[in-house]
């Protein structure tokens, strides 16, 4: 069984060197344009694995069994092929999956954001929707960080991780192979569901445009639980409604934003702005440094904008999410509706068409 | 010529005690809910003016003729009614004018906010709108503040106030009346410009709302220039292009907010931001205590609300002021839409009716 892990940054950096370490035959590779480290983990000739490994062993010095910049050349043999790459990266890849990968080959994206939707709607456009088996997780199972030059920092494994393919009838195809490198993602209904699960959608876009101040001055700097307010929280909960709305047309008893983060974090709260502050985890971090962090550029484009946008072929009130939307759109110049992964990039359509609103407004 | 200050807040301290000391009869009155200050007054039997006065009179002991909370008493022969208070506190005052004032009052609302279209609406729908003249200016012509029991300071009285009474045939006989207590008042179209050209609508609310974690954290906090940041200005910019849209329905040539304070302040400014920044002015302020502030809880009723309302029934696209807008909704658990002054409140529909999207939005 070969793995092509696509990505340079500290996912992929992580992911195949855990996996090489477990004994996997498993190459990394990233298009030229973002392969400055994988230039350098080639001339340092592997990774220098600190923290956890998910096999038990000793963390220690470890080679992927290839390490490029030629894509196609991974693709072509791989049996797995996991795109570690943020949102806005991961069309260049899919194209050349598409190109070079091999048939029957299972795609696995990592962290929700609607990402195995809009490859398998690239593939129905082509009439090759069943040459892959599109994955999605709802978050990376590791927490990762870049300590130094080729040295990455595993500082977790996850424990529960939503898994689901589309189509879903595939899922436990998938899960019979994923499950023996990962045992820890579990079966959930559908990638509509992984999806709607990642907590970033809310979490990470309100309460950072609402410090909009604060971040543009100071950012980074260092907060704790996302300097989160009680009308913060008030907002988060409005837009939540919305999404819990949604996802009911789509998988069966989706759980508010609350009730995740209390089962999560094992917490009795009785709103979100009391959650959130409950979380040690969340004691010390750093803001963003502004406006264009991924905060903003990813999680609103490629997480609210689709769910927002679905709700509106499903004929759902959305209007508090496109307030949030629509404030990073002003703030940053840029249309996040044409540009994000909207319901016509995912192929999503309402049937039957109940639609009542224009899905893209003008900015 | 017999003039009624309606209202116990520092503006209405300052102008009764200053028409007073410049010889005018002047009556203060205020509502019994709103009457603690009537009773410290009536107490003291007067008013100590500190700073400036219109008549150019040394700042003095002064003496309104009536201080009382017999609100219809002083309306009976008052020929012209000043209405000093908050948007949100004037029905009260303006359901006793229409019941006990007298007839040809004219009646002068001071800071815009779409106050003279509500209150002749109400005349409307009585068929008493010849009853009365509606004036508004487009701010308060003096800048106050309380400085003790009974005493209050008067910073700064305005040279250039816009003026314009509903219907705008009306402006002139209005104005050959005020001009001799206020010289300082000018002409302008109509009561749109009064009210279109308050600059909060835009200056208050967004730079408030865009810094809501400190500002619940932290306020009131010193802060300068509002805390504005280059993100908040460009949010500003586009809501003000809608405003600017909207307004050129309604009056000739409406200036931009850019304009606006490059105008007063005198500057050279490219964009929000640097104005903004630029105002010696805005040097020392104290932030907001919270979202209950004015800034929120008048600014978005009385102000964004009436505009973003007017521009659904002339067909213009708002959906920047919308976001704004349920920003403040969604903070404060209010639905702005309902409870502020929106088209119909004051009366506004377009004809022909070319409006394409629901008024009210379920909050």
């Amino acid at each position: 069984m070969k793995i092509a892990v696509l990505g340079s940054g500290h996912g992929g950096v992580a992911m195949s060197a855990d996996l090489a370490l477990s004994g996997y035959d498993v190459s990394l590779a990233a298009v030229e344009e973002h392969s400055v480290n994988i230039k350098l983990l080639r001339s340092l000739d592997g990774i220098k694995i600190e923290g956890f490994t998910s096999s038990g062993k000793t963390p220690q010095f470890t080679k992927p069994k290839v390490i490029t910049e030629d894509v196609p050349f991974v693709l072509k043999d791989a049996d797995i092929i996991m795109v570690i790459v943020p949102s806005f990266a991961q069309s260049v890849y899919t194209d050349l999956i598409i190109k070079h990968g091999k048939i029957n080959a299972l795609v696995l994206f990592p962290c929700g954001g609607f990402s195995a939707l809009e490859f398998r709607n690239k593939l129905k456009i082509l009439n090759r929707e069943n040459d892959f088996i599109a994955c999605e997780t709802s978050s990376f199972i590791y927490t990762t960080k870049i300590t130094g030059p080729g040295k990455v920092l595993i500082k977790g494994i996850k424990d529960n991780v939503y898994f689901a393919a589309a189509p879903s009838e595939r899922t436990g195809e998938a899960l019979s192979v994923i499950n023996q490198i990962y045992p820890q993602f579990k079966k959930v209904h559908n990638v509509w569901q992984t999806s709607f699960s990642n907590p970033s959608a809310v979490l990470h876009t309100i309460p950072t445009l609402l410090n909009m101040s604060r971040i543009e001055q100071m950012g980074p700097y260092r907060y704790s639980h996302y300097d989160i307010t009680p009308c913060i929280g008030k907002i988060m909960e409005a837009v939540d409604r919305e999404r819990v709305e949604i996802a009911k047309h789509l998988f069966p008893n989706p759980p508010s934003f609350l009730e995740t983060m209390c089962k999560i974090y094992n917490l009795q709260a009785e709103n979100i702005y009391q959650a959130v502050k409950s979380v040690n985890a969340y004691n010390i971090q750093f803001s963003p440094d502004g406006m264009k962090h991924r905060y903003v550029t990813e999680d609103i484009p490629y997480s609210l904008v689709p769910i927002a946008t679905i709700g509106k072929e499903l004929g759902i009130d959305t209007h508090n999410m496109d307030a949030v939307i629509n404030i990073a759109c002003m703030a940053n110049g840029e249309n996040y509706w044409l540009t994000g992964r909207n319901a016509q990039k995912i192929g999503f359509e309402a049937k039957p068409k109940i639609k009542t609103e224009n899905l893209v407004l003008a900015l």
